[in-house]
């Protein structure tokens, strides 16, 4: 099994200056991987020359002259992306020339490129972009649609619930709880579309369906995997991020630049600095788009060094995995059960 | 003009035990103030005579045989609702008897059984659910709606806006600045539903419409008043709770029982644990139905004394500012110019 990555070196907000040092980082911490950067061959051999790393046996470039930029809507995107960093990434994975595809790029054009260039799988209506969140209890939980689709029908969100519950399983080793996001916990809540996800979930024997969970449940550890669709998650996502961001700052005020009050907090709260670190998009770096004939890793534009070297490390897992097979797999049982 | 408040003192999860000494102290606070207590005689009186206030002059009690059950589905509230505390509560208000309604009873039959009987204000489509949020700046900040209508169209999410717009005026003597809630900044981003009624009120010359605002960016003072639908809002608001639950587990965690731990912790994140009380749904306490002939402010079910009185604090300003006439006139005014 090959373990070749592709990157778009000019995806994120800082392009190769992020991109290549993660790189490098990531062929550091993991022997066996291979990595291909695609994008101006001179900003990125200038980065390179920097960490002094520019004949790395496990990393080769590919000069691309387009970059797309954060701005562009996902139709132009795909009018204009020929010859691309981002798109010429994804087409390493559609030919076999890599196993996975990261860019901290443009999202719409991202996951516009992606159904373009790899196709989604068969008995996919629509890819969806999960991430891990954090949890009360430390163990894992998956979110998903991220913001793939802001608007969803109850197939597609039932199509998700099986997605999600098949890259959890794949962690956990256990059947993955399987909660529906919604604005109450009891069965008459919420709109047509939840209510008629829950009643498919019920009906089907494949997924270990748990009911409905709300906002405050999110990292309650009461469900392995939540389903929403794309506008609900996003939004419940980044108001997190605001929240986490609400108390930093309130605690950077608190303690100013005094050096005593800051070893204090250190020592008090530990945990607490971790939980907020947990929050921080660069940590739970790495949102896969699952469905598709191919492995794709989104990472956060504003991302660091560290936290795109974590994406890459999520599309290594992912190659590892198989996800996209095992997807394919699950969902054509679940599709069959539920005809026949 | 009147300031007197109909209280359905069986609402909440702690129905009397809660409501009363609320009542007891929300009196003591407002002297001019005058309360009806709406629920079971003798289970009023119980907390009364423990309370040693069993004969106070503004305080008068409609004895009702029947509670609406949490888990009651509006239409079944609707239907088996004669006689109970909630509603004998509404019709005091519109016969005129109270000037506003405060109840911490089942949301959905609460809202059921307002528009019944209190009906809606001309040109309302749909009342909403609005409540104060915290702010990164201590100012003001309103959300709407948390969970009225989980699904609207362009032409209620523009109502909103506009009685969203009216409720903040109120308290910043200013015209708020309204935004839409949504999934990216940009233009083309979010779903039809945000971008119709973008549409709408960039056109409103009544309404300074600032945008779309992201999750991320609910606390952080761009905005006064956040417009979006009851699904989202709920979503949003919860996770919210969870995510400042999880900070609070954790401090509960590193600090412990250690008396030390905590004195050093008050010492140094005074204004933390603010924020963290802000983000408690008690703080935030009284969230109100806009959109209808008569005051209704819901309080949370899991109120404690100070939580309740502040929903009748809430349902106090709002007599005074007149805000279901304020509204009328506004929409009035707004939806004239819209249609010549």
């Amino acid at each position: 099994m090959g373990l070749t990555v592709a990157l778009d070196a000019m995806g994120g907000d800082f392009g190769p200056q992020v991109t290549v040092p993660a790189a490098v980082q990531a062929l550091l911490h993991s022997p066996e991987l291979k990595l291909i950067l695609f994008g101006d061959i001179s900003a990125i051999t200038t980065q390179l020359t920097l960490l002094n790393k520019l004949n790395h046996p496990r990393l080769s470039i590919v000069h691309c002259d387009n970059v797309i930029a954060n701005e562009t809507r996902p139709s132009q995107a795909l009018r204009h992306s020929k010859g691309s960093s981002m798109r010429m990434a994804l087409e390493a994975v559609a030919v076999g020339d890599a196993d996975a595809c990261v860019s901290a790029g443009n999202t719409g054009a991202l996951m516009a490129l992606s159904r373009y260039v790899l196709k989604q799988l068969p008995g996919v209506e629509r890819p969806a972009l999960i991430s891990e969140i954090p949890n009360r209890n430390a163990n894992h939980t998956w979110l998903l649609d991220l913001g793939a689709n802001v608007s969803c029908d109850a197939d597609t969100l039932f199509q998700f619930a099986v997605m999600g519950s098949v890259v959890a399983e794949q962690t956990l080793g256990t059947s993955p709880r399987v909660a529906l996001l919604n604005i109450g916990e009891e069965a008459i809540k919420g709109n047509d579309l939840v209510k008629r996800c829950a009643e498919m979930l019920a009906e089907s024997p494949d997924i270990n369906y748990i009911g409905y969970i709300e906002g405050h449940q999110l990292y309650s550890d009461k469900a392995d995997v939540i389903v929403c669709d794309g506008f609900v998650g996003n939004v419940s996502l980044k108001t997190s991020e605001g929240v986490a961001n609400l108390f930093i700052d309130c605690i950077k005020r608190n303690i100013g630049r005094n050096p005593f009050k800051r070893l204090i907090a250190k020592w008090l709260f530990r945990e607490l600095f971790n939980s907020l670190q947990q929050l921080n998009p660069d940590q739970y770096n790495g949102a896969s788009l699952l469905g598709l004939r191919g492995i794709v890793v989104k990472s956060h534009g504003s991302a660091d060094t560290t936290a795109l070297e974590n994406a890459i490390s999520q599309a290594v897992y992912e190659i590892k995995r198989q996800i996209p097979m095992k997807i394919s797999d699950r969902l054509e049982e679940v599709l069959l059960e539920r005809h026949y």
